[in-house]
């Protein structure tokens, strides 16, 4: 019988200590430290031979810093003859370059997966990835976990006798909508932008009806939370009674914060695979934790069963 | 008859630019941004088909954001169906960790080597590697340049009629102190640097006759700066009329820039592998460029010729 490892890196060790908590495990002992030229120095102080390892790290920003560490740390383990190399990235990073949008792009988010592969991880865990199909990326297998069942809890308690409909911010977003709407036995709604003329402001309809509702934006990631706080405000325009706004990934970069406080938004409910700085704590979020999908998945994958039935 | 096209990135736009003034060639039209969350944009703006591309890039300080420049570029270009994808790599990061000293850790310089291979570099240009060895990490074609025909030539010069000795700051660099003083038809000294017991200050023995001479001392990388300044201060006090320093890649992180300055060493001469920053043009530094030296080795690989010649 082999031995569970957990290892956690820079990102996001809160995440990873809970998860080690529920798992009743201790951390693997390691550390990430800089050389005076800023090359990452990783070492690993304890044996792992034989070991099936999970490296927990959210390749979130400072994105390349955080995804070279988590490599090197793929590199070290493997070459520490583990039995398996298991990377758990609560926020995968670059998933919104998954396609070539316009000529001569890249698509980062299919090399991130094979610079993975190529340092030696054996297996992935995920959760909400930007687009479903980021999975068919890797060669190696992925477990992809989702954060709506969480979300929807939430809801459900916090909404206890509310008309509530769940409202996608755009078209791209209406599946995702759609799955936490069954959960909550709500309907949906659709804000669809559309630009009546090039160079004329953009024009906010909203597909369904909201009016006296309590609206439930979701997301997967709000970064810049342009759209999110656009689409609130358009909702109370349109008579709603309250607006909720959830997302997986609280990347909340720029003027993230300054937006969400000044919109109409009440309540900015997100997960825990991003740690948040000091300065983005504002009292409009709530973080919840997806440490118990994170350690349940994990255990699973060490005991050979199936992850599929996280789900939904 | 395939066209050449060269692309720099944000590392070292300056020597990149001589490059492509040499060969009497634009640089590629290309622009590396960020989003706004920190990730990497980069976007090609005329067309490679068919080319053969070179892109040139330092994987100096901030190592991992160049790197990862690097790896997002070279996925681009082949998606763009360049015909080669070569990457010339001044001066090639994290070659220290080349080795496991320890146990459980990474060997990153392969691991490095493997990422660009993976995103599809075809051929890999470099100078002075930390260890020759680091060519063997390639399954590519790799070109090793060197800087020391470049060194040797200035000091040939500015120390017209002196006595000189070339001297290797420790005993792992007499292969190189070695290949100088044959150009400068000069002898060696060596810096044997010896704890005598456990927790006493180290000794430093000068091997070699170094009294009234003027000294040479030659590293391939000068990082924090503190063998070179200690074994300049033993040369003087052994008796050295003046003492230079050069290197390959004048990396000088942390204290390196004061302890230059407050040491023995008359001038240090380095290359421009490196982009120095304002606060590191101390006037005791001379930057020779390898631009000549570069250019001609893509010639030469673009024409398909040898590039051995290059190497002494
Ligand atoms: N980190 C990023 N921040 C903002 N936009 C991005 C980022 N990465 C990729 N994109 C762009 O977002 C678009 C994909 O977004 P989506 O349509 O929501 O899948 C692509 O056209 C990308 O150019
Ligand atoms: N960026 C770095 N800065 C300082 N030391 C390093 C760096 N990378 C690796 N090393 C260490 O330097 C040693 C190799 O140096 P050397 O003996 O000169 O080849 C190894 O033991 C590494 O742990």
């Amino acid at each position: 019988d082999s031995k569970l490892k957990i290892f956690s890196l820079n990102s996001n060790y809160p995440l990873a200590q809970e998860i080690a908590e529920i798992m009743g495990v201790e951390l693997g002992k390691s550390s990430v430290k800089h050389f005076s030229d800023g090359e990452i120095q990783i070492s690993i102080e304890e044996s792992i031979r034989g070991c099936d390892v999970f490296i927990v790290q959210s390749t979130s920003a400072p994105v390349n810093e955080h995804l070279m560490e988590l490599l090197i740390m793929v590199d070290a383990v493997k070459r520490a003859s583990a039995r398996t190399v298991n990377v758990v990235i609560p926020y995968y990073g670059y998933a919104r370059q998954d396609r070539k949008a316009k000529a001569r792009e890249p698509i980062t988010a299919k090399l991130v997966a094979n610079l993975l592969e190529t340092a030696g991880a054996t297996r992935v865990i995920v959760l909400d990835l930007h687009a479903p199909q980021i999975q068919g990326f890797f060669d190696i297998l992925i477990d992809h976990l989702m954060a709506v069942p969480l979300l929807s809890e939430y809801f459900n308690n916090k909404l206890v006798g509310e008309d509530i409909v769940v409202v996608s911010p755009d078209h791209g977003g209406v599946t995702r909508a759609r799955k936490m709407a069954e959960r909550l036995k709500a309907p949906i709604a659709i804000i669809d932008k559309r630009r009546p003329k090039p160079n004329v402001a953009e024009v906010m309809n909203i597909v369904g009806n909201v009016e006296g509702k309590v609206c439930i934006l979701i997301d997967d990631i709000i970064d810049t939370a342009g759209t999110i706080t656009i689409g609130a405000n358009a909702l109370m325009e349109a008579g709603a009674k309250d607006v909720y706004a959830c997302c997986s990934h609280p990347v909340l970069s720029g003027p993230a914060i300054e937006r969400i406080e000044n919109s109409a938004i009440k309540e900015l409910v997100v997960t825990n695979t991003i740690q948040l700085s000091e300065e983005k704590l504002s009292p409009k979020i709530k973080q919840l934790s997806v440490a118990n999908l994170m350690a349940d998945a994990i255990s699973r994958v060490y005991e050979n069963k199936s992850v599929s039935t996280l789900f939904d």
